[in-house]
């Protein structure tokens, strides 16, 4: 494990959820050289313009750009090109496309087209921004995620973002497919990102449709699941409800309960105990990590037992940071720690990043 | 000739000029049928986006939506997206491209990407603006303008709206070219609103540029030579300069002088009389028409010579109308008629339009 000074942490990341996390992790770890694997399957074309709405809320919130109150989209942001296709009866209406971040667009579709794969156009649209990490998008092949619904027109596959925003995700999902995902590969770096990492994280993004879809790309699970490094995870569910989002509806749609616990269940643990200085070289599994021992005050659930490790077999978390009403839960195969999850601020998303870097042995 | 309550108009048009002048002919004629076959020569695609300059600004014009004080772009523009691609380092920074304005071009280019040619578009984007008139692009095929420049880079050819807008048309061209306009097809119905009109109008606007790019359309100028209605145009140059624009370094690229004579010798005479209800079915070349005899205190020439006849073998022009300062002007095979040309306001335009119906027998 390398001095703090450039530990590497590598975190795969959703929209708002994840990019706030991550924020806690630059102030947490102002030397890390941090890796952000993005969601792309939010992403939509409208009006002939390439929208990667996660990869952007990355970018502008850890680049100064975010719209405070909103949490997505660009602060001082004015809609008179929006105002403007609705006079000419072109929707649609649902998708709040603001000028300034239609500039981004236009800079991204204008690259696109000429030819430069998507990461190309994400490091260049970086260079502006300088979000103080590298964001790599989960692929630069097209994955865009679909949602079966059933409503009074019949059932039908929707874009993710209209039943997102335009269903607010109250009409139930059959099923949420992220298209194409099956033959798409990993961006330039992605893979290494996660071999080479000194930590792995999950931040609190949506379980179903941003660590689920990145994870969806063949080649990304199983980097996740060999890597070295210790890989921990942050609950977006506290108390039995998405803390933000909808993420209830997408874990409803793939049948696992929206607890702490059971995102936990559904990463599921790697069966090892968390790596951490004192463990280096300790291969084998055992009982609650001696990072762990000393958290006076928090509630651990640890897999010890055989039937944990069995039900673990293809996780990837080493650890599961749950909120600490969530207290009690179990993850087989991984050490869970319970900590306040709520980022009220700042301060108290670097006490989160520091809790996960606790688990993990960081 | 039909009544003036369905009398039919067509005027070929570029931008300002000719919008504004198309402006006059609505308010001259209420119940005309105007037909524009609009400039596409100016058209540029930039960050991705189908720009057409010339029709746009007839669009909005005549729909309400120019800006009163620019002649071009919207009234109440904003240029946030354009301040952000300068953001980003994204240029050209010489296109004002407006916020109101870029959501025209998204559903224009958005249209042509599905398929949908030109005049489509036009069509659609007409049903919000309603501009009174047909609006007809002279072709769906795409033809740019491009000026042969010489400066410190050396030679090389550079879109007009680069050498109009950044350059300020200052360098001199050594040669404009409509780039395709050789293969390119006049657009569905121009050729017969041109065929088919009580009159053909050729508003002030840049006689090289915008009205001869229009003629360099296979089929259109000869479908201005032939057609039975009287074809007046009226001068962009007053007292040998341009009213607006720069259309002195177009007229010099291309030999002409910046008089409004000797564009009226460039479009040239039909080498018949303008067609009065007088006149009607009278074929023959003659002296100063009915109409313009009555005409005390404005002077007149008007071709009747062999010689003008000849010169005018090729020509356009019934009438041409020219300032009152440039009474003596003689076009070889035409009827020349002075009258005070500049369009201070809607009053001044209508009656440079009357005047033009006047010369044409309308």
């Amino acid at each position: 494990m390398p001095g703090s000074l450039d530990v590497r942490v590598t975190a795969l990341a959703g929209g708002i959820g994840g990019a706030r996390f991550l924020r806690g992790v630059l102030a947490a770890l102002p030397d890390a050289e941090v890796t952000v694997i993005g969601n792309t399957g939010d992403d939509i074309t409208l009006h002939g313009l390439r929208i990667c709405p996660d990869l952007d809320t990355v970018m502008y919130t850890l680049g100064g750009g975010i719209s405070a109150e909103r949490g997505w989209g660009r602060e001082g942001e004015s809609f008179v090109v929006a105002e403007e296709l609705a006079a000419y009866g072109v929707g649609p209406a649902w998708f709040g496309l603001g000028d300034r971040d239609l500039a981004t667009h236009l800079v991204r579709t204008e690259m696109l087209d000429a030819g430069y794969p998507l990461s190309d156009v994400v490091r260049a649209l970086c260079e502006r921004w300088k979000p103080g990490v590298r964001l790599l998008p989960m692929t630069d092949d097209r994955v865009e995620t679909h949602v079966v619904i059933a409503d009074e027109d019949g059932q039908r596959a929707v874009h993710f973002q209209e039943w997102w925003l335009r269903l607010r995700a109250a009409v139930p999902a059959q099923a949420i497919v992220p298209l194409r995902a099956e033959t798409a590969k990993p961006a330039p770096g992605v893979l290494d990102a996660i071999g080479e990492a000194d930590v792995v994280l999950l931040p609190p993004s949506n379980p179903v449709v941003s660590i689920g879809t990145i994870l969806a790309v063949p080649g990304i699970r199983d980097a996740v699941r060999e890597t070295a490094a210790p890989v921990v995870g942050v609950s977006p569910i506290i108390g039995g409800a998405a803390v933000r989002g909808m993420a209830d509806a997408c874990l409803t749609a793939i049948g696992v309960e929206t607890s702490a616990q059971a995102v936990g269940v559904h990463y599921g643990g790697r069966g090892r105990a968390a790596a951490t200085p004192a463990q280096a070289g300790a291969g084998s599994v055992e009982g609650p990590a001696g990072t762990a021992e000393g958290l006076a005050g928090t509630a651990e659930g640890l897999a010890g037992t055989a039937e944990g490790l069995a039900a673990a077999a293809a996780g990837l978390l080493d650890g599961w940071l749950v909120d600490t009403v969530d207290a009690g839960a179990v993850v087989p195969g991984a050490t869970v720690l319970a900590r306040p999850l709520l980022m009220t601020d700042l301060a108290a998303t670097v006490a989160i990043v520091r809790s996960a870097l606790e688990v993990a042995g960081v």
